[in-house]
């Protein structure tokens, strides 16, 4: 068998490590051939494919990002031919079929081709952890403990100027990242899409926590929006003092906050640096466990389908029962973590 | 109600988030008060107690160790006075239950008492991840991290002096650390209590990696035994030359693997750093969750239960579930591994 | 004797290490009594101490932030009676004189009060490093690390997604943090306030590096201004785009790389992440030293000087010899810097 | 100009950022040729080089180890021919010169080869920082935070247990690893290879630390010898309970102050996770630096000399004055610390 691979959508921590596994795996247990596909459904349009063997994947599971690039290419978009160039690609280049490491976007679009008759295997990426199905995906763990780590190196420059400190982490649908690394990191108001509240639930949780001598901790998701207040203001794209928005959602409450409570406030977004570099041992476990199973899938012709974490275990589940809805956070889950808020 | 908190056995990574979690929420959802209990069974057995507010455990989520003190005394033992002893301190100091944060030890310790009529609620705590019932517990997670991180640094010096290193981890009875590290890593080959592994099997993958132009990396739990040869050794309390054993396995293994492949090679045993230290963010979540949810189920009443990680979800499970068997690494999972040691 | 400690300024990693230095050495070779200061300045000029024991600074050196707590009062500002009240606060408190740890503010304060009377020693904080007559100052390295490893991460999204990545790092006078973080990983522009560089020569950096196959790493210090084009802009106040700027410098620069370039640019602040947490090794030891030698300064009478680092030795200096003029980039250094960006 | 780069003895974090240094300035400003040699002094004895462009040292300034391998071969043993062969080599190759990085024996093997005509250039490399004549050499603060970092780790196990921890660094000769990692960790005592101490005067600060409620951290450097009692065994090659020793230092010391104090002891051997992995920033800059002075030392025919640091500077030195005598730890500045350990 000769299995080309693509990875698609923004970077993340372990994409790199599941190319090796599925690579290590082929090529060693089922004798398969595998090409690299430059910059997602981008080069498999363009048929810009290199070979893959196990030299290549060689110290891999340690290294950020991808080797094989990314992009945010769909392959039905435009001029580009959709399903019919694809096959017929795969037919000159005598490719048995795609593993597409990718999120929402590209998983659909996965999904859209393997009913075209592409057959396509589906690994999920996304570092908000907002695909259903899958129990962690990949990079999420990272990007925690990167947050984490920030936060509390935040704290200790609150603590010492007696400040509140608004850190805004990634998280445009889902506050999975805030919810985790606010909870690890002692929170005192976390903000995510899922919950809005208003200006005052959150001054409320700042001004109890600076009673009781703490600086004040807010970590927000950029997807979160104030209720009622800012969004007339977000819909205008202005921020709190009416000026064009360019920042981040913690650029525009940080200053709410601080009028509002006294309490001098700062913000920090935390941006890029918790999508890059080494990733954590869990996620490297994990993204190296979905490789080797996505070997297998393959070799099994289970086409359609994507491997998945459920409890320990790596799993197949169907395109459509991961796709559709985003996973969110529960509110039982927000809930439990407010109960630490004070 | 009135609630005494002891952490018992060996210290590990999240115990104090577990304690945060439980006071805060037992505090502010359930006006409950907490006792600290000093050096885990012993401070019971002696009613050494300190009062646990609010206050007590404020910034606690990212400090490693326990804040209450461990031992591994066992209530049962000599002269300690078992579950009698104990029913007059609780009626004494009106405590109307314990919460015991420990592993298999501590959680048979706790089965027992409340089968003898002590109300305890078990919180599992196992860097080894050997408790079943629990998909992890917290500790092992962080314990993976820094044995991976170091086995990152160990692969440039073996890279450059063509060497094989031998990085021996945690892990008496089970091979979880090991797996997972050895995974995260890239080992060439992991030796865990499970799975025997003869020389010749050892040094089979040694010699292919260095023909592959690989400085090989040997990882190596400390409970594993080599097959046949160096139970000789052992049973004689020998190590490979015949003399004393005094380090560890690692200690044993790298001569010997030296000896057989003519490849320089260097041992290390991480030992104590793997248990010390900050919380990764997973596990000051994981922890966290299960302070907050201990403090519900004493609410309960679900005495005579731990609670456990099951999925993304914190159950309750009786003590019998979790004792008894240790949760060993399945062949299965080490045969998955065993595909990337090529 | 009785020395009162105090703290100013932005905090620092080592703050709590100089402290823990001066009152171990302090208490247990000289004898000597200390009070914390709160919050700098002001709790000198409001009298608010409390008292600083050997048990009040235990565990200290690896606390980042300061257990002083810190503001920018200026004792000779407002209504707060410089040095009069001071003097008269010191008699009723029988302090015999003051340890000032800060910045050129705090310094310059120092030097003014010293001469009015009030015995002072300086300690030198500045995280960016621009304090002249100390080869380093503690929270720079640490600052440095920190810059590094995020750096680091960006560099694989860059790689990832052939995007240029522009770090804005702390300094807005001086260009070290920028100089030792760019070079550090490997930065293909470095840009510090001491230079000023057109548009044009940024991109031609950018350019030959993409040229090269390589993902473009621009590194800019806050306090850099662009040549010519966006002084007219900062004059105004306004960011590339005509808009009121909020933001960094490296979200004015990266629309405009990315404008000229064709380049698809991303820019992270890395803001206060930077001077929070745990010291590096290196910040530990200089400010542990630093506080040891600060006790023996005030056992030798030498006020009106701050203690100091040049070469591998402790040393003191007058004030004037550390104030007036910025210890920037020579350019000499930045040339050497710049062979490296190709 | 052609030169060869060779770096001899153990690998070092920073190697192959002043690889990259040397390569970038050479090439770039002074359209130098380089070769890079194989496996130390080995590669140049047997003319094993191959070719080293500005591609081939790309992304190497994080990257620890060395990307030429590195041996312990001493050109002027056996019949490796010495100087005479090597100028053959360097004839028949057309090299102009070698670029030496390395320690104590490498730069004597270079002196000698200079001195009998071989163009040789040094870069002192010594993560023990043994050298005269340079402030610091790279490695050293890259171990002193990993060593530090342990150590935080250690404290939280021995805090929890209230166990005394024995925490073994590198440094056979000299102790400056442990007396900076010891300071920046808070160490209750420090024992170095320049200080011989008794196990009573150290036993004696672990008891004070005890009695403070503190649990005792003790540094050891590998080649500290106890007074008296231990010289002894160690002459005999015996531990301290009279068996063959096999481990380090630490394993001797841990149950010696055990049985002598009281306390529940355990010592960890750092060992080579101090001498791998990513370099720090500190470390980056400075092999940086002098790679790019390395290049500007050829160019100006220094040769017989190194490359080194003091203060902020880089400047060159005959190899006689950075050979001899080590760089020990001087009694002030041991006593210096010793004023941390109560």
């Amino acid at each position: 068998m000769k299995i080309g691979v693509l990875t698609s959508g923004g970077d993340c921590p372990g994409l790199n490590a599941v190319i090796r596994g599925a690579v290590l795996k082929g090529t060693e247990a089922y004798d398969m051939e595998f090409v690299g596909i430059r910059d997602g459904w981008k080069g498999l349009v363009e048929a810009d494919f290199f070979p893959l063997t196990r030299r290549d994947v060689k110290g891999l599971s340690k290294v950020g990002g991808t080797i094989l690039g990314t992009s945010r290419t769909n392959p039905y978009e435009g001029d580009r031919g959709g399903a019919e160039n694809i096959a017929k690609t795969l037919y000159g280049h005598k490719l048995d079929g795609i593993i597409a490491i990718g999120g929402e976007g590209t998983l659909a679009a996965a999904q859209r081709l393997n009913n075209d008759g592409i057959p396509v295997l589906g690994v999920p990426k996304t570092i908000d952890n907002d695909l259903r199905a899958t129990d962690y995906s990949f990079g999420f763990d990272t990007a925690v403990n990167i947050a984490t780590d920030a936060m509390d190196r935040l704290r200790t420059t609150g603590d010492s100027h007696q400040r509140c400190m608004v850190a805004e982490v990634m998280g445009r649908h889902v506050g999975w990242i805030a919810l985790h690394s606010g909870m690890a990191a002692g929170a005192h108001i976390i903000c995510i899409p899922e919950v809005p509240l208003s200006l005052e639930e959150i001054t409320e949780h700042v001004l109890a926590a600076a009673e009781r001598g703490r600086a004040p901790l807010v970590v927000v998701a950029e997807g979160f929006t104030l209720k009622g207040q800012s969004e007339a203001y977000s819909d205008k794209g202005l921020d709190a003092f009416n000026r064009p928005r360019l920042g981040g959602i913690s650029e525009v409450l940080a200053p709410l906050i601080e009028q509002a409570t006294g309490i001098e406030t700062r913000s920090t977004v935390l941006g890029h640096i918790q999508r890059g570099g080494a990733p954590s041992g869990f996620d490297r476990v994990l993204a190296t466990r979905l490789g080797l199973h996505a070997a297998d899938a393959v070799v099994d012709g289970a086409w359609g389908q994507m491997v998945a974490m459920q409890g320990t275990d790596i799993v197949r589940v169907p395109f459509e029962e991961a796709l559709g809805e985003l996973h969110t956070v529960p509110l039982s889950r927000y809930e439990e973590a407010a109960a630490l808020f004070g």
